[in-house]
């Protein structure tokens, strides 16, 4: 077989054959396919689209490129979440000891964040002492003790979707349905969970700007996963606004601590609840109800063990920023929009993101949001408050805010909270 | 500026600003855009297109890449032509010097076969001792002494060109009319012809199989050669069967020697001959009719004297292939048929072609065709007669051939010699 005949295949509007599809993904992972080779298919593929077929198999052939992940010899059933990602979300980090304490095994395997978006690892790094790299052997370990798991999947995890999205980043081939559905969903069958629950974003702070592509994006992996056996349910959820209050790094720790201790901002814990039903569902596990878990302490409970488990104390101060910068209401009314995208690239330029894989965040940077829209503000009052270790990052900050929200007379026009559901 | 962000306009759909061509040219000739980045933004050129200014940039930005030829010092007027490439067009090699020996001076940068297609240096190289590798300086001394020179092009010429054909070559990227037209004319341009003539060639046998993306592709390079101020004639030529009776190397040389002594095949007569009066009629040049010049021998003087410039024996024994299969006309009736490709495959697997850039040629390999579209043919005689250094390499070569013939009742359905002309 040859590049060249695949990549002109893909370019005049062709579906790949199973062969075609095995032999790139084998021979790229090999590098027998050269980098600019696997750009060009990866624009082709953008521009022309995949059939769900094709898919299936892209993603297959990209599990088959590394090892699988082997949960069968626990005595309770695997089930994990995975979000698009977004401005303040942080339900990762309550969620899995909530529905470890409610029975399953969560092995949660993360990222970190890229641009606007922040990533799970990072802000769990803020905690004193606790590491994000962990041996299979000892991911295993952690599972047992303690219920869940979140850690840096191993390298060893889909090489082939590695070295792709690698490549994507850098040839404006990202915003592709076909290949960020098999991107996601490689490494999550890889990673060996029998069920999975897909919380799609929507909104600006989204990757999918509309419904329409959130809905696309759920229903191929949905499709995918239910190929692959593993029991896939996906929820349309809003990202027009931050979700909770904190975004940032310690900041988000912080307030996820609050949501497992029976408090923390109404959207945080009432998304955290759903996404916990849905995955306990999804993982066959019933009779016990999330909500009472949050109340009662025990996914509290989880919570220290896990973070203990990877050497983090949960008792630790967290990092606090020490430069603060607060911008107050400049009228009185109802907070009718803030804008996820331009909180979320106000936190990156504050240090909590960064711009490039191999930069450093700040584990205290980040932005506290005083009032959430539909809440009355009045003149003067804070609105938001900026955290950075510098005091020069303001400005680029609050550029990216300026227009960012409104108050005025009206009632907000917000998604809801929880759009549709797939399954 | 940055990369990304060009390839996402251009994958967007968006016409590319003249700063963005300019820094995309520039980077990518200094090594700052990685070959991986240009190539997914070729493919979504490819597939989105660029308009005619974009086009006009992109081609001013590799020009100015590199040097700039001047030919200014010239007593005579420079005329150029360049030929998209076909099967037996061996047009160059009678036509460079007959339109020298009507006043002009024909300063002919050309290129090596790649596929099915022939190329001018690979057939030159068969006379003993002719050398293509020749310095700016040579190529003056030989364009001032014989009138014409045929040589390659120095690697001063149009650099990001070179290396964005190479990468062309290897990613899928090739058939994009806006990059084919532009990577032409820059390196014409900056070759510093003063008219151009291009021979725009349509059917099986060519790059452009409809007479619709010739006219396209003509159109696109006309324009580009109007705005840089070079006087640009397109005409549309059939190749849908071969040109000529000889495909190959030295079989194509003789057929040339045959054609500057007076004789030669019909067609390859009256393209030389139409060619040279276009090339003189847009160099300003009148008074002097090439075909005269053919018969008076003073075209064949400068042939002689434009080879043995640069190391060739005109007088010398051509190569000749030592294994011979002859093909006889399995009925009676007319060749309806001779199909282009398949003859070009045919002679390129023969050994007359390459398959990669790095591969060597075979002087003597190729085919004569006895017998042309529209002859009467009867059963048993000679209708092919393949030639290579190996009997071996015949069995795939006939491969070729099957069904790239057909002799019946009718008339042959073929395309005019001169389809069209553009200006």
């Amino acid at each position: 077989m040859d590049a060249i005949d695949v990549i002109r295949a893909k370019r005049d509007g062709h579906a790949l054959s199973n062969e075609q599809i095995d032999w790139v993904i084998d021979a790229y992972t090999r590098g027998a396919i050269a980098e600019e080779q696997m750009s060009s298919l990866a624009m082709a593929i953008l521009l022309n689209g995949m059939t769900r077929a094709e898919i299936g198999r892209w993603t297959a052939a990209m599990i088959a490129s590394g090892e699988r992940m082997d949960f069968s010899s626990l005595s309770r059933p695997t089930t994990d979440k995975h979000s698009t990602g977004g401005v303040g979300d942080k339900i990762t980090l309550p969620l899995a000891p909530l529905v470890a304490a409610c029975g399953a095994a969560v092995p949660q395997l993360s990222g970190r964040g890229l641009g606007h978006t922040g990533g799970t690892l990072d802000k769990l790094e803020s905690i004193p002492g606790w590491r994000a790299n962990i041996t299979n052997a000892e991911m295993m370990d952690v599972l047992d003790s303690a219920g869940a798991v979140i850690c840096a999947a191993g390298s060893g995890l889909a090489p082939a979707d590695r070295k792709l999205y690698a490549l994507r980043d850098v040839t404006g081939t990202v915003e592709s349905i076909p290949l960020i559905a098999s991107s996601i969903m490689s490494k999550k069958i890889a990673e060996g969970t029998g069920a999975l629950v897909l919380d799609v974003k929507v909104g600006s702070g989204a990757f999918m700007k509309t419904v329409e592509q959130a809905r696309e994006l759920a229903e191929t992996m949905v499709a995918i996963g239910t190929d692959h056996g593993v029991k896939t349910v996906a929820l349309l959820t809003a990202m027009d606004r931050p979700l909770g209050r904190a975004v940032g790094n310690a900041v988000e720790v912080a307030e996820s601590v609050d949501v497992l201790a029976g408090g923390g901002p109404e959207d945080v814990v009432e998304l955290t609840v759903r996404l916990a039903r849905e995955m306990l569902e999804a993982g066959g596990i019933t009779g016990k109800d999330p909500a009472d878990a949050l109340r009662d302490g025990s996914a509290m409970d989880v919570w220290r063990r896990m973070i203990s488990a990877q050497g983090g104390d949960p008792d630790a101060a967290l990092p606090v920023a020490p430069e603060t910068h607060t911008i107050t209401a400049p009228s009185s009314g109802v907070l009718t929009r803030l804008d996820a995208f331009a909180v979320g690239v106000a936190a990156w330029r504050l240090g909590a993101g960064r711009a490039r894989k191999e930069d450093a965040v700040s584990a205290g940077a980040g932005i506290i949001c005083h009032a959430k829209p539909g809440d009355k503000v009045t003149e003067g009052q804070p609105l938001l408050t900026l955290h950075a270790d510098n005091a020069s990052l303001f400005e680029r900050a609050l550029d990216s805010l300026e227009g960012g929200y409104d108050i005025g007379p009206g009632t907000p026009d917000l998604l809801p909270l929880i759009i549709d559901r797939l399954s």
